[in-house]
């Protein structure tokens, strides 16, 4: 073992720093605020955005996804090269400097230019000076990364994330990954994808798992099992509807944020979480990217940015869903399907109650239980017929959240399950109510559906990486 | 609009706390660390762990997955009810005040106690006072959260979690949701899910994704597109393997922490990044859960708190593959698979390794071409027929992390993927490289072997909420 010697150790240097370099290697979110820029000497890697020769002067913009903005270079004609070209990876070495123009406090004087990788123009779907609609880009899922929007979509996707995560841990929510493979299915709604090993493997399929397996469509029974022992707990992973759909709001593979608490009173409890991290997250979003949010705002969705004020600065508001229907029996509104209590809110009854409610968003509640599913609290003592269920309508997307109390009472839960003929699929469901049940409460958010909403995208196949629909799976 | 009235507004009342009361709620966390203690009335919700009673007094501790200790609460005997049993939800309400004990310095001095839930103890697979071997607790995957052990693996895999979180944000890396259905196969392992419509839906079947579609092996191919856009990318999520294997280290279901990062210069560049992984995370979860990690080096893996510490003091050593063979063809010991150059590392020889650089992780680097998928760059001017891989091995549970360089050289890929049959599948890999390639290179880390790792847990299907190998998909 000491024959190893000394060449064996990683050596002790700082993250990133392998070797000792003439100049810092820095990033061009951290170049562009670099306080001083006098004169420091850097190392900078990117891909160049623009280009633009003078007679003595090249100019270039150089992105690294590490900011919306790019940083300017300017060098001498003689460091430009027919290689330097739009698309193409660069190193610039250089002196970090205050730049002249009002239009950026920083650029990078170059001394050095190295072309890392070519791109070839002609080939590449991504034109210089262009500004490709979202249905383009969609076709080059391996590429649309490269432009400003995906590249401002994708930052504000990953901060959100991190917001989430910020905002459970910080309020005591116990981090859960519910399975992605179920022998359950827990809405019922029959639109599941199955799973067996690849015909490729040897083992006889049926055989895997002894038992049918389906990618989930909510964590939340799972989550129902972890608040036997933590009152609070999260998860925020992908779910899965195999629905035969190419709508602007359905995805077959999309991420949901779903929470459970135990002990809540009722469905106000619930409610304040959704708002709370509705608001938290979309603050600390605006706070951390603002560039990001406004080229959303900008150019993708003008007039977006008053919509998510207006929807920040008020609380939402409660109606119960019989309120709701009264409301749509009185609107001088054509619906092509007529609102009639007992039935489910469609889209169009969805918008109208947004609207009439003032663009704020709105929280319908105590559905009829004959519409919800069996593990709803049935309203007893409340309005007749109903569960304690709430869903959160927002402008321009309609079903944002979905929540309910769940039905802690072991013989009420048993009863409805026997109806149903599941008691013996749900054994271990009703376990959870035999030994030491408490009330508990949690919601689902739809987390593309959150995303279309802050920033007014209208499609939700341009706030995913990799869009799973119908007939599409591409890479 | 104006005619829903005031009740239709969300209280603006704090968090949780919907309804005036004269107790504030506390979690059993915050109740222990209540730093006066004198006298404050509170209320404190959850699960009854243990019930001792005296002539005149009655003791009970109360857990409610804030923490690993429960707190005690002291009451009159008259308070005693049948249904106030182990397992049993209650409400306590009472006075916080210092404990005379020393075995803690908090406890609840009970006015009322309410039993929320009761819990048939004869039913109750979990037994008063017994300390129940991990294996019998995977019987009952519904209810083993509600026992010490799993309790505190499952915070520790909560604060795992967002440590991971956090250290890719602070080091400048953009979350990327990859995909989990895709049409790729990563690794060309063969060992792949299927998925398709359950039986149930109408959609003729092979055509919901007009193309074949599998659960992911790896993120990697994804984290490369984006690695064209964004300096550094990662991703934490689930993968998949349809291993037919029962083994303490694999399972059907389970995550990846995944990164890429882009103009790397070397292998170092990336081990650099593992080691700062594993180090910032583990002292992140020492620091934060102390007496959950206790429980498992006392109870789950004594001696294990050792271990752990040495690996962290160390730096992780390095060595080369060809390096790791001649070890292993000089040592004494027989090994079932006799070690060869060209062939895989088996789970005996890597023990081996490990022992022989004094349990300190250790880096295997440059592995034989031949072995190694065909992302894997190659060592041209380094040691002959071998590419730039390295696996980082552990004590106890091996194989940890296996990354690489990519091959981000057009031709030399083209060339490879012509070989294998495979250019066409995979054009939008190569575009990849046609457009401002760069060198790159990423690593993958097997969480729940990471937590093993760390805790000391020999069995995988211990560290993770709901495990899922062949024969088994239980709930």
């Amino acid at each position: 073992m000491l024959t190893l010697g000394a060449r064996c150790w990683l050596p002790a240097l700082r993250f990133y720093s392998s070797a000792p370099r003439a100049s810092a290697r820095l990033s061009v979110r951290d170049a562009l605020g670099a306080p001083g820029a006098s004169g420091e000497r850097v190392k900078v890697q990117g891909w160049v955005r623009s280009i633009r020769s003078q007679k003595d002067v090249l100019f270039l913009h150089v992105n690294d996804g590490s900011s919306l903005e790019s940083l300017q270079v300017v060098a001498e004609s003689s460091l430009h090269s027919r290689e330097l070209a739009f698309g193409s990876s660069v190193e610039v070495q250089g002196q970090l400097v205050k730049s002249p123009s009002k239009r950026q406090n920083v650029e990078l004087k170059a001394e050095k230019i190295e072309v890392i990788g070519n791109c070839d123009a002609k080939a590449f779907p991504i034109k210089y000076k262009e500004r490709h609609p979202l249905e383009y880009l969609r076709q080059y899922p391996h590429l649309r990364c490269r432009t400003n929007a995906l590249g401002s979509i994708l930052r504000i996707r990953s901060e959100a994330t991190a917001a989430t995560h910020s905002f459970f841990k910080e309020n005591g929510f116990v981090h859960i990954h519910t399975p992605i493979i179920t022998s359950n299915d827990c809405e019922g709604a029959g639109e599941l994808f199955q799973v067996e090993p690849s015909s490729k493997i040897k083992v006889p399929k049926e055989n895997f798992f002894s038992v049918p397996a389906f990618l989930t469509v909510s964590g939340q029974l799972h989550l129902e099992v972890m608040s036997g022992a933590f009152t609070r707990v999260f998860t925020f992973g992908p779910t899965f509807r195999a629905e035969n759909s190419q709508s602007r709001r359905h995805l077959a593979e999309f991420y949901m944020v779903e929470a459970e608490i135990s002990f809540v009173e009722n469905l106000q409890d619930v409610m304040q979480v959704m708002e709370e991290l509705f608001k938290a997250v979309t603050m600390t979003v605006l706070s951390n990217c603002p560039e990001d949010v406004e080229l959303c705002h900008k150019y993708i969705a003008p007039g977006h940015k008053d919509i998510l004020e207006h929807m920040l600065k008020n609380k939402f508001l409660i109606i119960s869903y019989t309120e709701a229907v009264e409301i749509l029996e009185q609107a001088s509104q054509n619906f092509t399907f007529t609102p009639k209590w007992g039935t489910d809110l469609q889209t169009e009854h969805e918008k109208y109650l947004v609207k009439h409610c003032g663009s704020v968003p709105v929280f319908v509640t105590d559905y009829p239980l004959a519409i919800k599913p069996f593990y709803m609290r049935h309203n007893e003592g409340g309005p007749p017929h109903t569960v304690a269920a709430v869903d959160l309508l927002v402008p321009g997307v309609g079903e944002l959240f979905g929540g309910s109390l769940r039905e802690e009472r072991y013989h009420v839960l048993e009863q409805r399950l026997d109806r149903l003929g599941l008691k013996d699929d749900y054994q271990w469901f009703l376990d959870l109510r035999q030994f030491g049940s408490v009330p508990h409460g949690g919601f689902g958010m739809g987390f593309e559906r959150y995303l279309q909403c802050i920033l007014g995208v209208d499609n939700i196949k341009d706030v995913i990486p990799f869009p799973r629909f119908t007939h599409s799976c591409l890479l």
